[in-house]
């Protein structure tokens, strides 16, 4: 076996590693490179690839020799770039899709320098080139007759379902990653995070994410600054709970609107803003008839929509209504067991028995840890079977299923004043992430020297790969939750949440830069279908904080002669607040002037453009 | 004065006539017809434009010399249509905007035709030609030093704003006319309203008006046929109304959402869903110190959002805040003196405290009716004061502003249970419609007979201006508002409202067909701010509606022992029904699926398009 150092590597800058199954037959290995390496014009990716030698080292016949290291000539690349609707800075200032035509008149394009496109970019572009090489006549993958293809199939999409394709990720740049996490990290700063760096290296999706999670910090320090003398003090006073709830509740909508013109700044700038997802490819997991896409024509696998709202509506409502019951079945168990406990142990309190106080709320935390997990399981596997074709339709049911039935958990659990029990699947979840920092801990010292490129590749294709931003905002979302729905109750929330995620920005960033193979950036224009979920959570912490005050002994001891009363003042104050909340949510417009103004610039030179166009046209015969 | 039928009219078809001041100076009136007549490359409107002879028979002095009838050749329209972004049906069925250069691709185009643009079309982009009439290096316009121009600033607007043109509006055709009147009102029948012929002869706005009412009504007939047994029979079980009212606020979900998708449809296929609206001058009224737009870098008036925002929220806000405040006073002053009517009666009960007992209601309903109007003043000028740069804004703000008011008067005297005094403005309004008609009966004989082009003109300049849909939609509001809001107390609401809606049509369409000058078209592609205005009523409806059952004394009954379980329950139900509705509004697609995937469709064979140009023009060397 031909040692590394005997190797030169790649002629080209190696961007985006492919791995095939390490029993893929010789000739779908060379059939698959030609595809990958024919001219456009014969309906190749016309990108560079080239076979990685075999590892070093520690006996060979574990190694798959099947890795690629996937390229592009910076030709190809702006070419690219073109195609998947980039925006970049233009001369003027706006923000514009990138065209080669007008390649010269975007900022910092020098011609054949490698600044222009960052990393993350080309890399993005190559999967996106890749993901769009199409079968032509072929009718199977060579040497896989059950592999089929018909005219038009992603060939990268066949070869990932079926198996072939292990795994295509992008390579990690080790100068610039070392750059990246001293300045986002790895020395303790009291300025923000690099958001631009983050999103150069790691694309739009992870910025956002870091954006969100460091706005959302930030947001929380007027809340967190008014707890802590409600908390010290404990004034008698309860007027001051009601304003400090009220305050929270407008806050809350507030931090959401304003986190909305943020972002739409941030992406504007970043060029997601406004650029058209390209017309996506069908999921992987996506299956069907093969038939006619309506919009673009062309052959794809083909699912009645209303199959889908059956499965939804008949298997998997049902299915998430049910498991809501249950939950709420088990919790009522727990309590009337808690209770029992508790009468024994007035009965006899002894030390025995107080222990036997603690143990209902134990195996209830770890029930609930454990049914979660399953029904985490459940959900995926019932998102999986509806067959959403885009996987932004895929995702945003996962996330409804999830989270209903997590709010419905944390509001009746909390409700009922379980602070303590709730908090502690979240810490499991906390070790548990601890103890795979750990782990890469170990691995570090390792990593740091300079490897050859082979080996390099082999390492990272050995890393865990990061699963997209679901769970990390699953997080903000359960603190966003505590800190909203009882902020009345618990004024130190925010103060606890605030301290947690300073923590959460280091540990998260150590993970992507440490623990992760690097991800392909997301174009992503805002933080979609969580904004929508965070605005949820707050207009119910209307409705539990009015109920959590209304029923505070304090309140009631204004209304002593009439309950009835109390409870209409507190509904009137309820439906003030929601009814002032969507005025404001309404009010407070979701993109800011100066970029709804740069946008309508855009809009009107391209409407004038294209009258200018259409007149040379008009006087030239018309081409029928 | 030359006799009019010595005249043979003008040797175009006149389209739009204007109507100058009868003092404007020779030199003016030349200016502007060879601006309008100027060919494009100078800057004019190169339409056709011709003097009217002086009106026949009653002493001529009175009749205005200065009326022009504006044309345009075939040509000239075609390219104009272009220029406002006329949506047209393609060859494929779709519908794209028109281009000259495409013409022959368009269904319908014959050549040289007059069937391919309807008249309201054509009148259309002569208004927009008009209004598109630019100042060049003009400093005033001639013979008005006061009336000021500056290059860029739109001619007609100006002459609008200094009184110098006194209306511009477009003609009747008078057999076609009849034909419409014929299909839509003057046979009774049991078929729809001809939609088509509607939007073609007056335009989208009017269609989508015309379309609304009668699908509201068609929507209302469930609820009007549920609501008769309730009526007749008045059972006992009240679970029956509580079913009655819980159907009608989800039905009042489902009516609005799938009326979106209706008008989506219908929209879509009169070509206005998808068409930009040109990016529109500053309405006549609007004023402010010259600048830039920062969008077109025209020069035109600026005038700070700062201050608008100051103007509304430090004057109007409190202004509209203080009146309902007074209006609520007034209201409660009007309870207090019915109380003592009717307490005077109790004690002595004649002929005469029996009257008494009527007084405060008679009084109640004039009082509210003169503030009313008085109110609706004040409305206009505020909005007018807070100088809107866009029609559509100024109409928002004055919507919301009519309606907060309105609404607030409707629910509060309403849950007071003050059914019939309420009814009675309706109805008084409702007499004064009735007025206005019969005056046009006696009309009508005169304008039946074929009159010569310059009398018909004159006829028609006399006729009253069409105000808008404001009036038509605000009376629809206020009947959804009686239908939906009390609908538990009141179960024939629907009923009334259908048979009132039925006759509205036949007045409403006699009124558009015989009443007004011709209204321009308005290529509306949405209902716009009633929307809001109708779904924000249909959320107050659960409020009141939850409120006025747990009221009623057969709820109180299930709950003999405790008022609070039932408050409670109450609570739980509205909300519950909140969510639902919001869930059900989510649930539904705005835009059917067939429509979206058109869109999608055009959307995605332009940037196809697109990227073809591109190669085309990276072959070619960058012209910078």
């Amino acid at each position: 076996m031909e040692p590394s150092s005997g190797w030169d590597g790649p002629t080209f800058q190696p961007l985006v590693v492919l791995e095939l199954a390490s029993n893929t037959p010789q000739e779908a290995v060379a059939w698959l490179l030609s595809r990958i390496r024919d001219g456009q014009q014969n309906g190749g990716a016309e990108l560079l690839v080239e076979q990685l030698s075999p590892g070093a080292a520690d006996g060979g016949e574990k190694d798959n020799p099947n890795l690629f290291v996937v390229g592009a000539s910076w030709q190809r690349l702006l070419c690219g770039a073109e195609d998947c609707g980039l925006f970049k800075e233009y001369s003027d200032g706006s923000m514009r899709g990138f065209t080669c035509a007008n390649q010269h008149r975007f900022k910092g394009f020098t011609g054949a320098g490698d600044d222009f496109l960052s990393m993350a970019e080309c890399q993005y572009i190559i999967k996106h080139q890749l993901e769009a090489l199409r079968a032509k006549d072929e009718t199977h993958v060579p040497g896989y007759s059950q592999a089929k293809l018909y005219p038009g199939k992603s060939i990268i999409r066949r070869l990932q379902s079926k198996g072939i394709l292990v795994q295509m990720f992008p390579l990690h740049d080790k100068e610039e990653l070392k750059r990246l996490s001293f300045s986002w990290y790895r020395t303790v700063r009291l300025s923000l995070q690099p958001l631009d760096a983050i999103r150069r290296y790691f694309g739009e999706g992870q910025a956002l994410y870091f954006g969100f999670l460091e706005y959302f910090t930030i947001a929380l320090l007027p809340m967190a600054v008014l707890g802590v003398p409600y908390y010290l003090f404990d004034w008698e006073n309860y007027d001051k709970y009601v304003l400090f709830a009220v305050f929270n509740l407008v806050w809350c909508t507030v931090l959401l609107e304003v986190w909305k013109r943020y972002s739409a700044t941030l992406a504007y700038c970043w060029g997601t803003l406004s650029r058209k997802k390209a017309f996506e490819e069908p999921r992987p997991g996506f299956h069907g008839v093969l038939g006619l896409n309506p919009v673009t024509g062309r052959k794809e696998p083909v699912f009645p929509s209303v199959s889908r709202q059956l499965r939804i509506y008949l298997v998997s409502l049902p299915f998430v209504l049910l498991c809501l019951y249950l939950s709420l079945y088990v919790m009522m168990i727990y309590f009337q067991l808690e209770g029992w406990a508790l009468s024994v142990y007035d009965e006899d309190p002894t030390l025995w028995t107080e222990v036997l106080t603690y143990i209902p709320s134990i195996v209830y935390a770890v029930v609930i840890e454990a049914v979660n997990l399953l029904y985490r399981y459940a959900a995926e596997f019932l998102t999986e079977w509806e067959n959403h074709r885009r996987e932004s339709s895929y995702q945003n049911h996962l996330v409804l299923k999830v989270l209903v039935s997590l709010a419905t958990l944390l509001i009746t659990s909390q409700v009922l004043n379980q602070l303590m029990e709730a908090f502690l699947p979240y810490w499991l979840q906390r070790r548990r992430n601890k103890k795979m920092i750990r782990k890469v801990l170990r691995r570090r010292a390792i990593e740091e020297k300079e490897l050859p490129l082979a080996e390099q590749v082999r390492l990272e294709a050995d890393m865990s790969t990061y699963l997209g931003t679901f769970d990390d905002y699953l997080e903000l979302f359960l603190l966003f939750g505590y800190v909203s729905l009882f902020s009345c109750i618990y004024p130190l929330a925010a103060v606890l949440v605030v301290l947690n995620n300073i923590t959460e920005v280091y540990s998260d960033a150590f993970k992507m830069c440490k623990l992760f193979k690097r991800p392909f950036a997301d174009p992503a224009g805002s933080i979609g279908v969580w904004q929508l979920a965070f605005e949820t959570i707050s207009v119910i912490a209307v409705v539990t904080n009015c109920a959590l005050i209304g029923m505070s002994p304090q309140v009631k001891a204004y209304f002593p002669e009439s309950a009835t009363q109390l409870i209409l003042w507190t509904v009137a104050v309820e439906h003030l607040l929601l009814g002032f909340k969507f005025i404001l949510a309404f009010l407070i417009p979701d993109v800011p002037k100066h970029i709804r103004v740069k946008l309508a610039q855009i809009e009107f030179e391209s409407l004038e453009a294209l009258k200018k166009k259409k007149i040379l046209e008009a006087s030239k015969p018309d081409a029928e």
